[in-house]
C-alpha cells in the first residue's frame, strides 16, 4: 500500500509536492483547537498496516509540540505501521550546551521529548555546533537534506558574477559549498553577538569596485539583524544592491517587514517553512531522502 | 535541607502561599523566551541534593508545556532530589475516550508525555469521568485536593439562604457535598451539548417565590455558556440575583466580559488559576497534600 502523508497547518504545499514525488497518499487529518486552548486531531484516512509520513515544520516550536505527538500518537493507536516526522525546520538546537549556569540543554531535553513518539526523523540543514549530528540527540533514525545544491542552482541561474558572502566562521565550510557548486567566489564575515537581537559584524572587504554581485547566505533567518547590518554596510560601500538568500524563513517578530526598509532587491528562501519569501523548492531533494527511511 | 518552589508566570501568588504554609523556600527561576519562539529556562536557585517543587497551573496548556519540562529536565541535571509538580488545574482530561472515528485519547498522551519528566503530581479537582483515578493514566504518584470544603466555607459565610444548583448529572455526588457541608439545599440541572460553545441546559423548577439565593458552581468555567444560560434563565424568573462559583477559572475567549453583561453580581473562583475572580484561597489545602506527597 502507499504510504499515507499528513500535513500540519501551513505544511500543505510541500506535503503536496512530497506526495507527487513519492507516489504517496495525501491523507486527511484534522487539528481541532477548544475554546479553553487544548487540541484534538483527528485522522479521516485509513492507516492500519500502512506506512505514514508527518510534515510539521517546527518553526514556533512550543505551540506545535503537542499536537504534533498527539498526532503521532493517534496514528500509531489506529493501527499504523511507521510514523515518520518530516520537519523540513528543526528547532531547538541552538541552545546545545550550558551556556550559562542553571540553564538546561534544551537540544536535548526536546529530542527526547520529540524522539520517542516517531519512528524516524528527516529534517533539512540542522543548525548544528556542539552537537556533531542529530543521532548524538535522536535514538530514532534520522536524515539530513542539504539545501546547498539547490541554492548553488538558483544562484547559478539567476545572478550574474556572484559573490557569496557567509555571515561567520561556523558558516564557513558550508558558504564554500554553495560558492563552489554556483562557480562563484566567497567570503566569511565574523560576527560579534552581544544579545538576542543585538550583533555586530566585520565590514566585508572593500568589494565596491569589483561588480560582483553580493549574495548573503545564512542557515536561518530570524530576526534578520545579522544580513541587515551586512546589506547596509555593503550599501553604504556602494556594491551593487545585494541579495539575500536565507534555508530557514522564520522571520521572528518585524523581520521581514525590517527587510523592506533595508533596501534589498531580492530576498529569497527555500520552502522549508512555508513564507512569501520561499523561491526554491525542496520538495525533490526531501523525497529522495524519504525514499530511503522508507526502504529501510 | 528546605524543599525549593520555583513558580511558573502566573503562578507566583499561589507559589509564595505553598512556600509559607509548607516552610519551603521561594527559589528563583527564568523563563525567557527568544525571539524565534524558543525558550529556554534557568535556575539561579541551588537544587542539588534537595526536593524541588515546580507550580505550574495548565490552563492554555500547549504554549506551557515545553517549558515545563525543559525545567523539570533542568532541575534534574542540577541534581535536584526529586521534582514534583503541583499543577493546580491540570489539562486534557476531558478527551478521555475516542469520541469520534480517528480522534486521538489527549488525556492518555498527555499524562504519558508529562508524567516522565516529573516524580509526582498534584491537582485540585480534575476534571475525571471515564477515567476513575489519576492513577489511570500517571505512572508517578499522584494527589487530588478537593475544592469543595473551601467552596462550601465561602458559602456559609457569605450567602444567606443559599440554593446550591449544579450544572449536569455528572457533578451531582460533589454538588451535594458542597451544599451538604454549607447546609443548604441543591439541585441539578440537564446539560445537552452541541458542540464546543452551544449548550442547552434544562429550567430549574420555579424557586422564584422561594427566597432562596441561587448559587451555581461548577468544576470549571472555560467559556461559561452553561452557567450564563442558567443566570439568564433565573433572572427570568425573578429570583435573587445569581451567585456564581468556579474552582477553575479558565474564562476562555471573551468568557469573562459575556459573565459582565449578564448582570451576575458575585462571580467568584478560587485561585487554583490566577484571574481577577479569585476569592477562595486553596493554599492551605493544597500545602497539607504536599507535606504527605514530600514525606513519602
Amino acid at each position: 500500500m502507499k504510504p499515507v502523508v499528513f500535513a500540519f497547518p501551513d505544511n500543505e504545499d510541500i506535503a503536496q509536492d512530497l506526495v507527487a514525488h513519492l507516489g504517496a497518499e495525501l491523507g486527511e487529518m484534522n487539528v481541532h483547537r477548544f475554546p479553553d486552548g487544548e487540541t484534538v486531531t483527528r485522522i479521516l484516512t485509513p492507516v492500519a498496516g500502512r506506512k505514514v509520513i508527518l510534515v510539521c515544520t517546527l518553526d514556533r516550536p512550543d505551540e506545535k509540540f503537542l499536537p504534533l505527538i498527539f498526532a503521532a500518537a493517534t496514528l500509531r493507536d489506529l493501527g499504523a505501521l511507521e510514523v515518520g516526522l518530516i520537519a523540513p525546520y528543526l528547532c531547538y538546537l541552538r541552545q546545545d550546551e550550558r551556556f550559562r549556569d542553571g540553564e538546561g540543554i534544551t537540544a536535548r531535553y526536546f529530542a527526547k521529548a520529540l524522539g520517542q513518539w516517531i519512528d524516524w526523523i528527516l529534517t533539512v540543514d540542522p543548525h548544528l555546533h556542539r552537537i556533531n549530528s542529530l543521532s548524538d540527540i535522536y535514538r530514532v533514525p534520522s536524515a539530513v537534506v542539504h539545501a546547498a545544491p539547490a541554492i548553488s542552482g538558483w544562484i547559478r541561474e539567476n545572478v550574474s558574477n556572484p559573490l557569496v558572502i557567509g555571515p561567520d566562521n561556523e558558516s564557513k565550510q558550508w558558504v564554500a559549498a554553495v560558492a563552489d557548486k554556483a562557480g562563484a567566489p566567497y567570503l566569511v564575515l565574523e560576527k560579534t553577538r552581544f544579545g538576542d537581537r543585538e550583533v555586530a559584524i566585520s565590514m566585508p572587504e572593500n568589494i565596491s569596485g569589483s561588480n560582483y554581485t553580493p549574495v548573503l547566505v545564512d542557515d536561518i533567518i530570524s530576526t534578520g539583524k545579522t544580513m541587515i547590518k551586512t546589506v547596509e554596510n555593503l550599501v553604504t560601500q556602494g556594491t551593487p544592491p545585494p541579495i539575500c538568500i536565507g534555508i530557514h524563513a522564520i522571520f521572528a517578530e518585524t523581520a521581514y517587514q525590517d527587510f523592506q526598509i533595508t533596501g534589498v532587491t531580492k530576498l529569497i528562501t527555500t520552502n522549508s517553512i512555508q513564507h512569501p519569501s520561499n523561491v526554491i523548492d525542496l520538495s525533490t531533494l526531501i523525497a529522495n531522502s524519504v525514499k530511503h527511511l522508507l526502504k529501510s
